[in-house]
């Protein structure tokens, strides 16, 4: 279907297409690959979660470029694409994690949370009055010593990965998790694996205050966000530190 | 009716066309034959439910493709099309199967739960501010000892069958079903049929963990989903399982 | 009017045209005459409904093909057109009628009932937010003695009957009614006269499980749905049985 | 304005033209023309309401096609157009009625009737989310010893007549009701004279169970509906009595 | 602004187009034109209120043709244009004058009654949902010894006039009035002037019954509707009595 | 941007075109241009507004032309553009203008006063149901002994000002204020710069009663309205009073 | 994607266009782009706020123009835009910082002020019935002694920066910006800045009353808006003030 044809079917937000297709779905899946990429890693040892948020001027603090997210003390969000509408779902899911030691005195599990939050996109994708969220999650932790890694798109779909990236680059750098990835990978490797993964889409060199970076682990189940210090070794260790001609001042 | 013309009634969710179609819900139907297929056959030893699962990438965790779900303790739902929209019609299914038992004291009959189900579907068909549901839903168990099986379509209209499939596929499915489905079959026989129709979409060969396979039993009325090593020793012995080059590393 | 110029008014739901029509509501009578017919005779000895219920596939439950419907005890409702949303106007009918025992402690009457179901079908045609039904009911049954037939359309118009079908085929099924009706039959030839009415869509040959066919006596004023056994004495009565070839297997 | 043009402003409903016409009103008027014309006469004596109420088959019932309504004691009503918005009215005007019985302990007046309901038609006219009333009424009946006739038409307009005709053929029965109307009629001479209006439309030739007749005589203020006989004498009297090729059987 | 452009602004019920008018408040203004008209005149002695009720039926009676009404007993309201929207304004002054008296114990004055009118008006043009008033009114009476006569049109501005016309040959009749008007005419001389105006829309001939007016002299305070007697005495002395072909019987 | 495409973008009341505009705000202030002009000038001694209210006819009330309003004994308002909408406005600051004396028992700033009005205005650029408000107003008055002068326009912007015009013939008017003002004016001398800005509108010539003029002395802080002798008088000083063949009677 | 198909997009204010992008979002941006810049800087020392605020007339109050405005005792806000949006913006601003203070009993920090006026952007980006902000913010102030300094844009993400400017000829002054900053610059070298940056869009002259200047000071930890003398003082030192031609008379 060409041009004028397919505009009847895209403009309205909660109507499928003649060949079943939901446009403005889709449509919010490019505004998720408009997005610098986040990777998801899991390991025996625990969750790797990574984040590229070089930044549009340097100016920008980098701290400010939210793309990874604690949600509760044991799981971790990584998003891609739309930053306003991924700060409203990381609200849900605190809030939602929040409740659930409330009501239940426990920690939520990780997947309970995915599909809490995939449940909440479904429904802006079936009712009108409002669009989907342009932005596509990985929430990573860990649930009784068991590490998890979920992926939560603009259709409202939950799916489980061993490894995964959301954003731009998505194909290429899914062949390259594909082909790098082991299951009995150390967390630090896990910690490697990411940077390359997110070094696909950065021609190879990467800063340390231009990646983000946080591990669950499954010994301590805490989410620990890396200092640039260590992100700067794993950079160096795996030959992806870029030169020094980085403007950035800090 | 061509283009231009097509498009007049197509475009709103809840009106009729000139020949007394609703088109949002036959563009529902096309929602659900994007979906990987699903199977039911009943045997007058229970039912079976079969999905076929296979993944996008060798990276998703095959648990997390949810294609089989068990709604009560003695009805299964097998679902093709859009995963997120079959999720929230699951939901639906289980809060009344447990509001049953809660206010009755019983579990509920699988009919009953079934035509619940189209009835709350049917809904998103007739009235404004939100689309149909772009997914079909074969509801299977045992009520006093009588195994039914049941589909729910993006119409809501519920039929009882002997043998059916939902998705992709589907004629090409129902002609295998038709000629293989003996109305004396044992479980296991048919656990073999449901295999060998899912088999026609898959080119005849199937790996333990790209199917799911489920079956309630008239004699215990449990939904009993069944291990990978079951899974693989029916296809062996319909000698449907696929050489070793399967990629999935688990 | 043509082509264009007709779009502009058959695309909202509530609306005249200049001629003064309500296209939408017509095009729900398209709907109905895609369905396959029923039909229902009024005798003094009682009313006869029949229901075409061939189906689309022979491992379709014939029972799960719902044409025939009880209302209440003394009260039948026979269908034709879109299947669930038929669903719905039996469930607003078997509510009245519920209601109007308890408030009443008496069984509503069929003029009562067939007219409670007409206005809430008007609603539909009248307010936004919702389509029309596309769904005809005969409604049929017994009120102090005295047999009473009644159609609800998809505009919410009841009308009175001495013998009528609604579904595919209505003129050519009217024309043989009218020919062979006859004031003073006994129930029996009422239902020969439903059958062979029937058997004007189906080319003269029947099964005993493609027909559904229920009576509400003047003497008993209860709804009886005839058992396969009576439908087939019926069917060889009338010389409309179909020979073996009938793949149905039960 | 032609063709394209007007289509821009009658699409909306509660829209005014460039020469300030509203379409959706002028459209309900065509659904008026559209049903079958009754008619009232308003003598000294009382008043008569008359319906042509042919039946588009010999088998539908003729009580059931309603075209007179009781509408209190002393008050009828007699319509054209939409069947079943007329029903909506209907009730509308009898629960208005009751009402005052109960509010005032007296009979409402025939003015009071029709301009309420004249009141609740023009909000269909003015406010979005509905179309209007496809119908128009004549109310006739006696208010103190005094007999009284209104028109309530689609734009919800009331007025008082001496005699008028509603429903198709209208300006050919009104000019025969103007040429042949007298102040002083006799009651009778009113049934004649609506009867012979109707026949205007009906080339002459009536049935008694072709035609509804209802009076509200001035001394018992009741509403009195004319059996089939009395019917037949006075069709008789005026030769307007069709011959007996006359098929309906009863 | 031409044809297709046009139409692109006035579809829209509440939105100015880009020269700053609001169509459909003008296209009120017509439907007010296509009503017959009414005529208010003030004088030193009181106000007049006139208006045109000729009949498209000789058979209408007289009566119900409602162009002038009591709002309070020192308040009269002739409209002009559609009437089933004059009714319902008029139904909101007569509960306003009344809600005043009740609940200030007083009279309400006249202007108050007109900009309460307004302000109602106004809501209609600027909020969605409902079309405007396609109705002008002429408010005149009498407040502490002081005539007055206010205007109400269908954008809702309030003006006060010595003397106006609305609906029909608006242009012509103001011509008449400005050439006719004297400041200090007796309420005589003001009934005069208003017949003679309404004579410029009637050819300067005029039947009692085709004619209402009404008047509120400053020393009574009291809302007079001249019985035809009087009118006919009035249009003899004007001269503008037609001849007796007037078919109108009573 | 021409012709179609410009319609895209100012059909919908509150959505952004490409350049950034609210198309319907724009065409608000066209709305404010058709409107005859308002003047305002601060002067160290109080505040002036002045107005243009020629009357389409001599047969209008003057006093009925309601351009300039008191909003509270120290507060006036001048407006210009859709007289209906500007009678909601200025009971908006009435009302609040109460409010505050009940609240605070002390009179309302003149600039809490116009950003009260000013918010009120922008929800009807924002939000949808509604169009904006076809209006600018001209608050002027005393606070604290200061003189105040403030615009509110279509867009719910406030500006103060020395001195400004709204409605017709606007840049002219301003090329004279900006002219003609001077910092250390009388009020006297205000009203004199007023009436000549004004001039520019009205061809330099103007009578007592096509004008209207208020001052806030910031001696009394109280609003007057100038009687018709003053503003002679003032006209006369300024020598723009028309000669004698004005028609207006009073 | 060009003319006619563009606007099959950008019309809806909630949906994604094919390439991911909601329209409406950057037409608002554009609505920011038409404003006269705002500038922020950080500085060791502390904030600094600068703004354009030079007027369309010399007659508009310097003062009036606001551009920037006290949130609370320790923030800032300056704003470029549509103004009606950003008063809006700024009143929910300071209604949350005085809610934190009654809750909390402490000052609001600058990162959550800035994080809920973003969120209360988002909304409007994905819910139907309004449009965006046309408005962006720039929220500097100190929090425990730490300078902070947001960006609050049109589509509801917050970004923190060194130095940033929104408004018109952004892309030139962020030049400027990033040449000129300097981590360790005093307050003072921080005014200068924010006054040459505001330079560039003014073509290097300025006078005190065209520009507003406000810091907040880490030791302080008050905001404080500079007189215009110590504006020409910073101005005459940087040598960008304006000959004296300027018309401005205070």
């Amino acid at each position: 279907m060409q041009g004028q044809q397919q505009q009847a079917y895209d403009r309205g937000i909660t109507i499928f297409s003649p060949d079943g297709r939901l446009y403005q779905v889709e449509y919010a899946r490019e505004a998720v690959k408009r997005g610098t990429p986040s990777v998801g890693v899991r390991t025996p040892e625990g969750v790797v979660l990574a984040a590229d948020k070089r930044r549009r001027s340097k100016m920008i603090e980098p701290d400010s470029v939210e793309k990874l997210h604690k949600a509760d003390e044991h799981i971790g969000i990584a998003s891609a694409g739309h930053v306003a509408d991924a700060r409203q779902l990381i609200d849900v899911a605190r809030r939602e994690a929040q409740t659930n030691r409330l009501r239940y005195g426990e920690p939520i599990t990780v997947e309970t949370l995915s599909k809490t939050v995939t449940d909440f996109i479904q429904q802006y994708t079936q009712y009108g009055g409002a669009r989907p969220f342009g932005v596509s999650l990985i929430v990573g932790g860990v649930t009784n010593g068991r590490p998890r890694l979920f992926e939560c798109d603009p259709s409202g779909t939950p799916y489980e990965w061993q490894a995964l990236s959301v954003g731009a680059n998505r194909s290429d750098i899914r062949d390259h998790l594909e082909a790098e990835y082991e299951d009995d990978m150390s967390l630090e490797a896990g910690v490697g694996l990411a940077l390359s993964a997110l070094a696909v889409h950065d021609d190879e060199e990467m800063t340390p205050d231009g990646v983000d970076i946080a591990t669950i682990d499954v010994d301590t189940e805490e989410y620990v966000h890396l200092p640039p210090e260590e992100v700067e070794t794993h950079l160096e260790k795996r030959d992806l530190l870029a030169d020094d001609e980085s403007g950035d001042a800090q």
